[in-house]
């Protein structure tokens, strides 16, 4: 007899949402990607875009992780504390409406740095379940803004976003290296070149504008400035947050973002696991919603 | 008998020129300031520029630096490169009309970093011929982009170029921290904060995201934002790109900017000589016009 569905997963971020149907053994029976992210919907929206889900996966519980969850999404869910884990994830899930399970973020509220998360925790913490990843480990999801988390006895212990992807993106869309950064980003000579420059230097910012003075000064080519810039901003990001001490770095990550950070670590010296996210995502809202029974 | 006019100095940047009528002394006799600059210019509209020039400040040479000779102002005038001074410098001017001279930048060619500039470098020779400086010095420009310049035996023998302002108008247009950061900067309690962290930390994409961070965990005031992200990065620049061995730093500024980084600099320990751009410019483009008599 095929497995039927317990529950429903759902990974709604930013611009994009991701919904699994999930089998009580935790394993996905159907999944479908789609645009309807935290910036396509009013909080109002909510209810009916539920009452579709069901509709077309069935009529179960509804976990649901990032950013519906925050003062954009549907409704703001405190975060928890760091350290946390699953049992304190579990016993923080807000209810919108009967049977939808909102999982909260987690706060960093050290003096040094403040600094939040919404649906990485799952991830890693997932991860970890799973055995894809030690309870003791250093982990990094690259996207817009990179998510560097450290965990101990199974448990997230510290982390920090750094706003790489951001950086290149609005570099890319205005000021002095808009127009040179258009081409698409690969890993190849110009972005090793980067990344040799961005891990070792300490002036980032000096570097960059050497973007541009690179090409008007012909040494740097055209066609590869956006991979020589992304060499630069990656390399700087691993130097200053990877734990090279750690010497293994567990990559969660899909596409493009995946290769070069792999590449950076590499190059970095470091042993990369590579971690598929979907899976990871799975395995920790299956271990939020064991909590949950 | 009161001076007359010998030439005409422009300092001619991306958004704004200052045109003075200059003895055969040196001093200035009349000063003016507009909003001419390249951004507002098409190459061929110089001539006529030129020539309103004239008929307001009298039939004189004129000698003109920055982004005038840039490939986006009247016409690409060569850089001369590393290291560098007043007769190098007048070596090296062209005359895309009869007694118009425009004077080079400077390109740096090392492998480590492209880097390029047009306009500060007649600041820096001349606050040293005219003994605001001496000829082994450290200095800073700040600006859009900052200039960081090192001088050996009177010349111009390194230099790098940081983003820090455009980074800050880049955050504050665009993206996570938009809408943060629209207070205006001072120097109060919330930038020092800032200065403190910028200065100390190794990770400033993570204390940028921090900024928004903060104000959502309500560590940071909304009103303070700006003032405290404005602290990180200038505090990171200082840190990257002053030798604080040297002890000493020159600083070529004007306004808010020139107030902001005087107390970076003493917050770092470091005695900061300050130096009025207006009247280095004009004793750098002095220096040029004697080599060219």
């Amino acid at each position: 007899m095929p497995e039927k569905g317990a529950y429903i997963a759902i990974d709604w971020g930013t611009t994009n949402r991701r919904v699994h149907l999930v089998a009580a053994s935790g394993r996905a029976l159907r999944s479908e990607r789609d645009d309807r992210g935290v910036l396509a919907m009013e909080p109002t929206d909510y209810p009916a875009a539920i009452a579709d889900v069901r509709e077309r996966f069935g009529t179960l519980p509804i976990l649901a992780a990032g950013m519906i969850g925050s003062n954009r999404g549907w409704v703001d869910v405190p975060y928890v504390d760091l350290p946390t884990g699953f049992a304190a994830l579990a016993e923080a899930v807000v209810c919108p409406e009967e049977s939808v399970f909102l999982i909260p973020g987690v706060a960093r509220r050290q003096r040094d740095r403040a600094d939040v998360m919404r649906g990485e925790e799952v991830q890693v913490l997932g991860a970890i379940a799973a055995d894809m990843a030690p309870g003791d480990g250093h982990f990094c999801q690259p996207g817009t803004h990179n998510k560097w988390v450290v965990t101990d006895a199974g448990r997230i212990v510290d982390f920090a976003t750094t706003m790489t992807g951001e950086l290149f993106a609005l570099l890319k869309a205005q000021g002095t290296l808009a127009g040179m950064l258009n081409a698409p980003v690969c890993d190849g000579p110009a972005f090793r070149e980067g990344l040799a420059r961005g891990t070792t230097c300490r002036d980032l910012s000096a570097q960059l504008f050497g973007v541009r003075a690179g090409v008007l000064l012909e040494t740097i080519a055209p066609e590869d400035a956006a991979s020589y810039a992304s060499g630069v901003l990656i390399g700087a990001d691993v130097r200053a947050q990877s734990d090279s001490s750690a010497g293994r770095i567990h990559l969660i990550a899909q596409g493009t973002l995946a290769t070069l950070y792999a590449a950076a670590f590499a190059a970095a010296g470091m042993r990369v696991v590579a971690i598929d996210s979907d899976a990871a995502f799975l395995a920790g809202v299956h271990g939020i919603w064991e909590k949950l029974q």
